[in-house]
């Protein structure tokens, strides 16, 4: 195992009818800036109860986020926030508004020249405004971890950040909301934390058994619980599992002390600035490819979750792998998501603008191994495999 | 599933050579109190390094913790406490000197009379002196937690509290210590972290499938690991998978949104109060015939463990309830621990004694159905069952 340091302290109020609990949890006379998505949250009863909580706080809002967060609409917020002295984020919506609502914290204080270079030059996030969150989407994990992933629209850019103080001080759970959501979000949100999963599970071993086991663990419950919740989003406990398996697919603990990959999210995050795919639907694309394309230096891990996940045992470690492949495709098929470039219309030239894209910003070899060249994601792009 | 609130602030520091980094971890200017037992850490070099850490802080010391920490031990540390002022408390230990700074940290700020009746009468810690923790010994999980258990010897009393205020600030984790350690406790910490995830998961389904499959997760790992560690403890990454396993059966994460029994650990304390057994040893007596008394209200979870842990199956309900108990039995006496009374020349009529006490406090149905009273209490520990 890895030497690793865990710290995460969002505080999770899980269950139903929580939204009343975050009166005590924002700090007293707290200025508070609401953001929000499109508005499903006036629509679903969240909004109401949201303010009412807060009604005694002074309170301002800053609606319209986007589902793949621009830089564009966040840096709007840096004016809101000036005039009228917030000094606390109330993100209520999924992970596209979390992302947005960390990026909002981190650029309020930013003393450069352009916030844009947390993104673009990894400049440290020193200090940032206190955050909480109303979660009405799993999938991103965003409302238990200090990541975000912005896309600036001039540039077609999708690039992620990451900073402990950026982690929310608490976020309500409530899985009542997974009734009201579209059934393309649950398709995404269940792909979604499948991938987040794999990313820091399908790697090489060393040897940290606990960490393989939860993930293991969470993979499991998708698939026994995506199908119930996708037949019937008000199945509580349904609902809740996979809530709960979103939050814990990305909140460090899985990932600590173990290497991760990451370079699905890579390659999908360049398929959703160039053609605005949504981001779960671009991980179904490029992980069979990336298990397939890396199978040698996965060839441990992928036998395990075969043996584990799917119960595969093979002849041999390619008929194994290749039914790994195979069972995964299945079941993002199943959960109503396509797995080919084809499937959206997207020509397979992608490869190459994906890969110069890389080349120029100098990600020219990623993954857990730093295997994952140019060449790599030409084939796992075209299939080529 | 049911609701719950999840908030672990604690900051781990996971791995190799990590006492050094405690000189980061400690509020500037803190006046320490180094808190430690029998003085085995002046061996191993865990007091070196940790005196290296704090070096350039006031620091004073206070050894002498016991196995099962005292209220009379802890009581002589406020007086140092307050004559240096003392504003910061790190322990460096196993669960005992944890626990016993816990009780430490919540007495120096106690009003009442006197700062038992935190344990006697819940009297609520509303403050308390911060904690860190260099953990030598990974068994009962107070590094992660809020919880101790602390013992008064004048009354043979064993007793357990617990506060949010009392969680660490910080905790550091190096597998290497269990190289210094006595077989002895080694066998105790497996066997005690094995009844910890017992206490959470066995006991009614509330459909809260990502929380049981980490806990069957921390026990798949403990049946790999558990002989390796014992026949090398050396081995460092099955010393790190022990430690990493201890430290999450007790961490509130596994036990959140789920009912809990702890009948077991009310009994065995009992056992310890009366005759010095050590505290795993108690469980490893007291659990089996828990699981054989309560086998009509844990059915479902019983069915679970033994197919999911054990890969049993069977004819019948009572078949495979046998044959989970008969499998958990041996895995006990398989890492050195006996599991009858008279292993332990204890008399069965404790048992009468322990049923006394435990209704004279008032705690006469304990369980997470509150379904295990007196006869409950002398079936388990006779074996009538």
């Amino acid at each position: 195992m890895k030497n690793f340091v865990f710290y995460n302290h969002t505080k999770i109020l899980f269950g139903k009818d929580q939204i009343a609990a975050i009166t005590g949890e924002i700090p007293a006379d707290s200025r508070i800036l609401l953001i929000y998505g499109g508005g499903s949250i006036k629509e679903n009863g969240i909004y109401d109860q949201v303010i009412d909580a807060i009604s005694d706080f002074e309170y301002y809002e800053f609606g319209g986020i986007e589902p793949n967060p621009s830089y564009e609409k966040c840096m709007e917020a840096l004016d809101v926030i000036d005039e009228n002295e917030i000094d606390f984020l109330l993100a209520v919506g999924g992970g596209s508004v979390i992302d947005a609502t960390k990026f909002i914290a981190a650029a309020a204080f930013y003393e450069g020249e352009d916030p844009w270079d947390i993104l673009a030059h990894s400049e440290e996030v020193l200090e940032a405004l206190p955050i909480g969150t109303v979660l009405t989407l799993p999938a991103t994990g965003s409302e238990m971890n200090g990541s975000a992933v912005i896309s600036r629209l001039e540039y077609k850019e999708k690039l992620a950040f990451s900073s402990p103080e950026l982690l929310p001080l608490f976020s309500v759970l409530d899985p009542q909301v997974v009734e009201s959501l579209p059934k393309r979000q649950i398709e995404n949100g269940i792909v979604d934390t499948f991938v987040h999963v794999m990313e820091q599970y399908l790697t090489y071993s060393v040897d940290a058994k606990v960490q393989d086991r939860m993930a293991e663990g969470i993979m499991l419950t998708l698939i026994e619980e995506g199908p119930k919740v996708l037949a019937d989003p008000s199945n509580y406990n349904a609902a809740a599992n996979y809530m709960w398996s979103a939050t814990m697919a990305l909140n460090s603990l899985i990932g600590s002390g173990v290497p991760q990959d990451w370079s699905t999210h890579s390659i999908g995050h360049e398929i959703t600035a160039l053609h605005g795919v949504d981001h779960a639907r671009t991980l179904a694309i490029v992980l069979p490819g990336t298990m397939k394309v890396m199978k040698e230096s996965k060839k441990d891990k992928i036998t395990q979750y075969a043996q584990r996940i799917w119960g595969i045992t093979g002849n041999s470690d390619d008929e194994i792998v290749d039914a790994a492949i195979k069972k995964t495709i299945d079941f993002f098929e199943s959960m109503g998501i396509k797995t080919r470039l084809r499937d959206y219309y997207i020509p397979v030239t992608i490869a190459d603008e994906i890969a110069d894209r890389m080349e120029q910003r100098g990600d020219v070899n990623i993954g857990e191994n730093k295997l994952v060249g140019i060449d790599e994601i030409r084939k796992i792009l075209e299939g080529r495999y």
